[in-house]
């Protein structure tokens, strides 16, 4: 099979002269690379294009599908967003009703936002050690379809940004007996199905539309991604319609080369990559479990190889507290810090270094903390966000495309409670809505928020003012001014 | 000042492990250059937030703006596209009303699909010689505002594909006579204003929102794209949420780094090299001039440098041909091939040989057509798209977004007459479209569709059926069942 890179290779060592964009003419200035360029073609003749393919583009997608198991798969450049404002877009009509997890990306809320979409959600259960969504259940996916008969189609996230997974070809099963697709945010699952030991993929567990970021957990560039589509309940068409409006109509080729070359590398060494991946892991794993006070969830089925949680909740620390020690002593830099954890992303790709470091820190912080050794010992309630049943009870809520047009005032966070959010208010990252447009906000949500701005954790949709004391900065946001 | 690339160069060579996205961990697999992946990170300590900057992104978004002489500038990675989707959607309410030029691109409809807006239109006049539609005059955008008193904001595009420039600061002065904003696509222009010689740019005419791509005339790679925002009309918050909704959460940082490497250009060295560049075309087309029977348009003001549009209305060919004789013949790849010229992209990346190579093959291929020594004499009706007044009268349609939502058969193009259209037909390059969903079909533009095909033009939106003559090919397209 004719790789993408190669081709691009070929084409700039020949002798045809660029009367064409892009306007670099295959050399850069300065000191950028310059194979960068040389390889950043448009759709010139015989490279074919993404929104109509026909040539190798066609080819190379039809070899991820196979890779999946997915009738028909699309390269993406504008990331998993990208995926899921065209699965979201294409599943449901205009002002059709969506079902969805709670703890949904911010792109499924934009897309309902787009299309005027009803919502109703699926809240997962919260795990309490860590502070964490867990996956969702086919049973509550099934309660939630029998008391809202209208709904049009299913979005739940499996794998989550901490590694939950969910039961996803049960949820399929319920969703399908009422004849509704299943779409499957699965951006942290490129690398499920591709190998033994590690769960299988949702194309696999029957999903109608999956969503894969190839950047997050394989060798691909940032911002790369797919989108797999099954089965009969989706209207081809009128998905491609929606690819091309949510993405550029000059798609980068070496983007285009590099989900090539991570899906080239997961076919050909995947085998004994991710067996070596998983073996290294769970070394690791067995290596932590001698720590007196930091807590670490195992990979099983319902937790993902590679998201290492590393629980502080007994620690006498807070996450951000973790983050930082990682950083400023072992120079560790991990993902993101929370209330009650600190998450270390690892991957197919990382080498034996990565597992030694950061077990000598882990280890050695630990050894610390227990010995009582912590600089900052200032403890700090450890924010965590609302549960299944608190969720519940305040899910009294303006619809989102209505509340998102609405006049807003700034209040404090103090004079929120009772009030409606007029922004998404949410921890950075992951980019999980915190607090949705048109959604009432109680007293426990304007807590967990403050809480996390005094650990020092990124939280957008808010205004902070500048003081030295972080106790006493004044948080402002907007609510509906109704 | 600090920049990106040095930035993510320094970040590669320190000691940090990293324990986050993107899953390749600085090294890729394969032959893939290795640098590429170096530089490829995510939003970590450092290295601020596209959606939310205030750190190196917001410097160098500043330092655009200054270039460009906007008050506010934001860096696209989603290409114009993005910029086009955002601008409309944000300078407009839901539902709202916009008065756009007929030539826009693909994506400025999509926007007003998204949004549900009224379309008016702007109908550019066609210059014959070429075959191509001209700029946009005060007078017309005066003239459709006083007819439709209700719309938002108005929307050109300056300079088109073709390069033919708009007076923007003309048409701005309308525009704002009647308190609403002025978007230009100013895709094809961001070299504008950047050096003596050059038209100014739309930022300094007066435009409310400019969208530039930076990877169509400048030396950024491909999908980079710069949106501008001017003055009071536009609410910037609002702006900011379109820009969120419509771009990945996962920008790239290399595609970043070269929006800034190629405007550090410009700045550092684009004195010089724009004056050469300018020296070089304008010594081209002199050089040109004595050429029998192909014909060249100058740049002047109404005529952008840069866009050599080669005519072949006296030559005896189709552009098709002309396109196809440069390729095979000379290995010189052009832009675009139409029914009456083949359009040549020169910018200021282009080395001398780009010069001397375009001349010698078109003074040896004039010389060979006034010989009468053309292979394939075979001579076929140059196909025209509308002009002004049948435009005009040809412009009874539906409202695209309920018409995209319409059921549709297929019928053939001869059947096509008089019925509405189902999809989007365009030429592509450059993807401004023939029909328009809705779009009442007359005689002249399925004729045209025909010619396109025929001569061997890329038209999307149809299905052509498998046949060796292209003559006999039956051509099929979506017509809606009224």
């Amino acid at each position: 099979m004719e790789h993408l890179y190669e081709k691009l290779l070929q084409n700039a060592r020949g002798d045809m002269y660029p009367y064409h964009m892009p306007g670099h003419k295959r050399h850069g200035w300065g000191e950028l690379p310059e194979e960068l360029y040389r390889i950043d073609i448009t759709e010139i003749e015989g490279f074919d294009n993404l929104h109509q393919p026909g040539g190798i583009l066609q080819t190379l997608q039809k070899a991820a599908s196979e890779i999946y198991g997915a009738e028909e798969t699309y390269y993406l450049v504008n990331g998993s967003t990208c995926g899921i404002l065209s699965a979201v877009s294409c599943a449901l009509p205009f002002a059709g009703h969506i079902l969805m997890a709670r703890n949904c990306h911010k792109s499924a809320y934009y897309a309902a936002y787009l299309r005027h979409l009803k919502i109703s959600y699926l809240y997962p259960q919260l795990l309490k050690e860590y502070g964490i969504l867990e996956g969702i259940t086919p049973a509550k996916v099934q309660e939630a379809m029998e008391r809202e008969p209208d709904i049009g189609a299913v979005l739940v996230v499996s794998p989550t940004y901490e590694g939950r997974i969910s039961d996803v070809a049960g949820i399929a099963r319920v969703v399908h007996g009422k004849g509704i697709p299943l779409i499957v945010d699965e951006a942290h699952g490129a690398h499920l199905g591709l190998a033994e030991g590690f769960p299988q993929n949702s194309c696999q567990a029957g999903a109608d539309l999956v969503i894969h970021s190839v950047h997050k957990t394989l060798p691909a560039l940032t911002q790369t991604a797919l989108l797999h589509v099954n089965g009969g309940r989706i209207d081809r068409e009128r998905l491609r319609r929606f690819l091309r409006i949510y993405q550029t109509s000059s798609p980068s080729y070496p983007l285009m080369a590099s989900i090539d070359n991570a899906l080239q590398y997961a076919a050909l060494e995947g085998r004994e990559a991710f067996k070596r991946f998983r073996l290294r892991y769970q070394k690791m794993l067995e290596a932590l479990a001698g720590c007196s006070v930091l807590r670490f969830l195992p990979p099983e089925e319902a937790q993902d190889v590679g998201k290492l949680l590393i629980g502080v909740g007994e620690a006498g620390i807070t996450g951000r507290q973790l983050y930082q020690i990682l950083l400023d002593r072992y120079h560790l830099q991990t993902e993101m810090a929370a209330g009650q954890f600190v998450l270390a992303m690892f991957t197919v790709n990382d080498t034996q270094e990565a597992y030694e470091r950061m077990t000598a820190a882990l280890v050695e912080i630990d050894a610390g903390l227990a010995a009582g050794q912590v600089a900052d010992k200032r403890r700090i309630e450890a924010p965590a966000c609302r549960d299944e049943v608190q969720w519940e009870l305040a899910q009294e809520s303006l619809a989102l495309d209505q509340a998102w047009e609405m006049e807003t005032e700034y209040v404090t966070l103090q004079a929120g409670e009772g009030r409606y959010a007029g922004e998404f208010i949410n921890l950075y990252p992951p980019g999980i809505p915190v607090a949705v447009p048109g959604e009432c906000l109680d007293g426990k949500t304007c807590h967990y928020i403050l809480q996390c701005v005094r650990q020092g954790l990124t939280v957008q949709g808010i205004h902070i003012e500048e003081s030295s004391d972080a106790l006493e900065r004044r948080i402002t946001f907007k609510v509906l001014k109704l």
